[in-house]
């Protein structure tokens, strides 16, 4: 392969027809792809400054319609249809199928217990005792520090600052409410404001790094699964045991030792969620909503639990302790994006809570379905006869 | 809410042109989403059985252009531009200022190190003695049981079964080869007949889950990082001191710092990743190719690694220990996912590899855009320049 | 085996001699141990009731001396002689090794950086809902529950309560200042009686168990590392180049390159102390002082980090984030025990931080030994020669 | 404090009573302890050497009776009487309660399941692509590898070489069959003698450190939890409801939703042992038998298992995947410790596997008692009749 030109921008617009029409040309030029279907779309490249740079294209993500979903929320209320944004055969039928369990059964709870967005730099001293005692100092600082991190956004609120302390270091998290951003952004840049006034203030010897590793962003963790990062929401049901063994043809009693076997299994291994596959329902709605789908890396992370009830029915959770999502910035606004978060009534100011809800209460239905279906071993026949099985 | 009506499903065509509208109509009467965009589409939806079910539209996820990405692999040869779907404003320019660096130090080597694909059914007994005595009888009769599994595929070859044990079970990982399909659906039929193998021809009293949350599907875990799901894949280069001084400005030894600072932060925090941010460049590459993007659950998974050399330059390597590709079935086929692995030479038999590297080496170049703008600490200021920073 | 007899128990004063002499006289007759040296004690079994029950005698663990060691603590400060109780061979030479090299390079810096015991009930109810909006009562009435738990003690003081919600239950930890006591039981009795409170007060449904499973008594944990448990103390030393040379016969940049490779390798094993063997001291010394020695299991655990100068100088610190200890009650009053804890002069009232820090310097001193003589290849040789190495 | 005097050393034999008394005159000399106790012991000092360097004096730690403890294991088989070497008062009572109601129910059924000891060398090259090739290198000449690592030993045996891949390196764990030794030693010139075959016939650039910390020796870790390290144990029980109620006074329901909520707990805190408290039997008989107690941060590691069955009766498992055991070499032979081993009928060739059953019934046992006590809130009762507890 030779040496490839360097792609095109166009300073004054890159997102113009021409700049976007350029660089199509150039892959074209100089790889095997027509680039036929990327370069069709029907959002409006203006919408894309602050969302991508080098504009080539789409891709375009099939969207499955699933539900109802009946949802017992604070914030979500009733019933709602869910676009599932995958590739993957089964997954939006596997959904529903949970959907269809947990409606009749009442539908599903859904709490959001904590909701926080961090960034963590460390600061590093001479010596472990400087550590310490600037550990004291920031405790002292506090409101200080808030003020100066605060200064810096509108809706941002620094909730508090958590402490790990090793070596000659102090590693921190700034815990902030971000309304219904995300918050990676403003919290970095209110974090980099609150660091600059520390610098500026404390009496001794400081070197700090925005980032100490302890965000822990696009990562899952020890730390975020206990601390919570974005939204922490748990959905629950309870599912009568004749309703089980009707629509999914499993006793309790059965589905219940699979879990329980399941989790030894998972501490086992070391899995950063006991349940089944929460990342299915995450990944095909941060897709379709315009989320930052990088974060499926710590949002997919889950806590299951459930009880079999002394008259056989079962009681089921999910617990998401590190859901990132948006109803506002990032990608929520784009054409297909916003239109799925309409799709749910989250768009824009005031729905993030509700999306958190709606998300917690598919991942638990998928766990259903999917739980059931191992147990029931219809697992290999579905992925036959609705995936791509071609070994 | 009121209560909606069931989705529509066409029984004799559900991705007919009249099924869909149905479900559009159905979605637009019964929330306030238009799905003009979502309906707008240039895929043909006679191509989605397998991969969609409840067809309703698409999500346009705008692709952005990175590279020329310099790769000096056994199967990545050469350069490449490297289409990345996101919606996070400066990814791609990040990712591509990383892949100017690497260039210009030469590129980045990339070594598949090992490929395998796993489903993990859990053995049941009376007591610990029996599960212990089948283990041996598994070992013993491992021809027997590979035969039955790889009678169920073409190109899936059972490579080994690893066998984890507590109390009354045995934990398993039975270890696939799968060529260039990710092979999850293949991996459970084998892994099923193989089952039904040992459930009829096991001479004591035996029980089993098709899954004992030992594979770990679509989760991060410690024993998919220690023996490989999927891909494991090390990129590495070696940066000139005055290369990296001059392009990210700052000195390696700074970044060195910064990366021991970091390391034992993530371990402090219980990370599964001690690198930086892996998902967003794996990520951006999975929904563009039609990777199976909630397997960013356990792809993004990292070991970063580097070594400031004693003549000051900049050692730096990434191991994805988990990667799940494929370049053959589930969605990489479809229409803009087969022409994003054709700008990346990769569609089809034989690109699974090649597929593999090119992440790897882009995550490495992501690596060290973003590690150098922490410590030069222009990273709040990239994001407030390009990002949607809307406090 | 024929069925053996009870062990008698003496009610009036199971301490008695002839009640000892009874035990000793059954164990004697059923199995094929003379109890010679078992039965050989100088401590006053008048003085064991609180430490063991159906008491037969002691084991003798040989005590090796090691040291001095030079510390230079905020608690501890001067010279140390450190009695080690250990039955490994090379133990106590090689400690001594990392000592001398300590104390020529000046000494070594201890710092407390934070002192805490937990006990950790849950709390349980119908919903997720009910199990947040506890939590919430539970901070508003944090002042309440401070005083029903303190009324309990005399000299523990609840710092705070740490929440963890997961599913329908709240996790907590309850910590607590517990002075020279070591404190577990302090802190369980103190925390029942503030859940005795709570249960009492709380206006809703609720149950509790008094432990679940956060405090991580005995076991070592993530959330312990993170937050610690016991003593959370660093020791800290920069080693000159030219003396790491001339005593242990590596450079340190191969001392570096081997911590940096065995980091990656602690990360990747899912170690719980990415040092080397802090277990050694931390057991001889709790064994010689009268720690819980079980608590090893915990205090064990540690964070190593090492920095190799730009002059070629080694920084090393090791931070040991739950160490476990105490001058006053449990096992520390006894015979032997009591006269260690004099040797180190710790014993009593206002000794714990200083205990803590001598032995947070010997496991550094071991770290720096260890480290060098596995890097140094001289490591097989020392155990052949001082060690039991009889294959 | 001034500078104190080197340790007295005597070169001749540096166990003579001159060279004891010497090392004991220093120490009262300048410390405030009198070393009566210490000074006085059964053992002969001349049995040390191997042991213990700069020996002063022992340790004594009252050994309490627990028991008789019921066994139905392969090895152990019968009644026994447990020696707990413990300060922590109700240990040896509640470890007796639990033995007691095991062996109302029939005894523990114990079987060693898997029995292996690790050297884990880790491998350095110039990239990834050279590590890798090493690694198949190895797989081909294992043969050879073995028999160098074989020569050096009578009974130890090279079962297989496991490796794990990042960068540029090849960690490795050399497993080895090490007979009635604990083995450390063993495995360490045994894989040193190995890598010396390595070095000189493998046709490539090469480097090594004979330790990569993936032992990991003294450490708790996922790879040892998984891969076993010493004997991997399972001990088991079933509860007749009846008994449980009558003598633990709990119900096995709410004793099994305790288990439920508290493993649970476990996993969100990042245990290495979702059971309760392991560390104490093992400690407590590792102090009485000469085991290496420093091996109890890898050997308390624990998965609990349990089944509330259909009928009412608790179906409990403990399985201790690291317990790292000798009944001969390291100090089983010592005085006291060989007593305990012989209480046991363990002592010497052909014992460990013995040993391991016993170990892990006892911990069985200390589980359901201290499980019990929590649920039935007697816990903090317990410790406040028999404990210190003195707050």
């Amino acid at each position: 392969m030779s040496s490839l030109p360097r792609i095109p921008r166009d300073r004054s617009d890159d997102y113009s027809e021409g700049a976007v029409a350029a660089r199509q040309q150039l892959v074209r030029e100089h790889t095997g792809s027509a680039l036929e279907h990327v370069a069709s779309y029907s959002l409006d490249p203006g919408t894309l400054p602050g969302n991508i740079e080098n504009f080539l294209g789409v891709a375009q993500v099939p969207i499955g319609l699933a539900g109802p979903l009946l949802v017992d929320g604070e914030h979500a209320r009733g019933e709602f249809y869910v676009p599932l944004a995958t590739t993957e055969g089964t997954l939006v039928a596997s959904y529903s199928r949970g959907m269809k369990l947990c409606a009749a059964a009442g539908g599903i709870r859904t709490t959001v217990v904590d909701d926080r967005m961090q960034r963590a730099p460390v600061f590093l001293f001479p010596s472990a005792r400087e550590a310490r005692d600037f550990g004291r100092w920031l405790t002292e600082h506090h409101d200080d520090v808030a003020a100066a991190a605060e200064a810096t956004t509108r809706s941002g609120r620094l909730l508090d600052i958590q402490q790990f302390s090793a070596a000659r270091m102090i590693y921190t998290r700034f815990n902030f409410a971000t309304g219904d951003a995300a918050g990676q952004n403003m919290t970095g840049k209110a974090t980099f404001a609150a660091c600059a006034w520390i610098k500026q203030n404390y009496p001794g010897e400081l070197n700090f790094y925005l980032e100490g590793q302890f965000a822990t962003d696009k990562k899952s963790s020890m730390v975020n699964m206990l601390h919570t990062r974005g939204k922490r929401v748990v959905a629950e049901v309870t599912l009568p045991a004749a309703l089980v063994e009707e629509q999914m043809h499993v006793s309790t009693d059965k589905l219940f030792r699979a879990r329980l076997v399941g989790n030894l299994g998972g501490f086992m291994a070391g899995v950063n969620n006991n349940g089944l596959h929460s990342a299915n329902g995450i990944t095909a709605l941060f897709i379709a909503t315009g989320q930052d789908v990088a974060n499926v890396a710590e949002s997919s992370a889950a806590y299951g639990f459930s009880e079999l009830l002394p008259n056989g029915d079962y009681y089921a959770a999910i617990t998401l302790p590190s859901l990132i999502v948006a109803t506002y910035g990032g990608g929520t606004g784009l054409a297909t994006q916003r239109e799925c978060l309409e799709v749910l009534g989250c768009y824009g100011t005031g729905g993030v809570l509700k999306l958190a809800e709606i998300i917690a209460a598919t991942v638990l239905a998928g766990e259903l379905s999917l739980g059931s279906a191992v147990v029931a071993e219809e697992w290999v026949q579905a992925h036959d006869d609705l995936g791509r099985n071609r070994p």
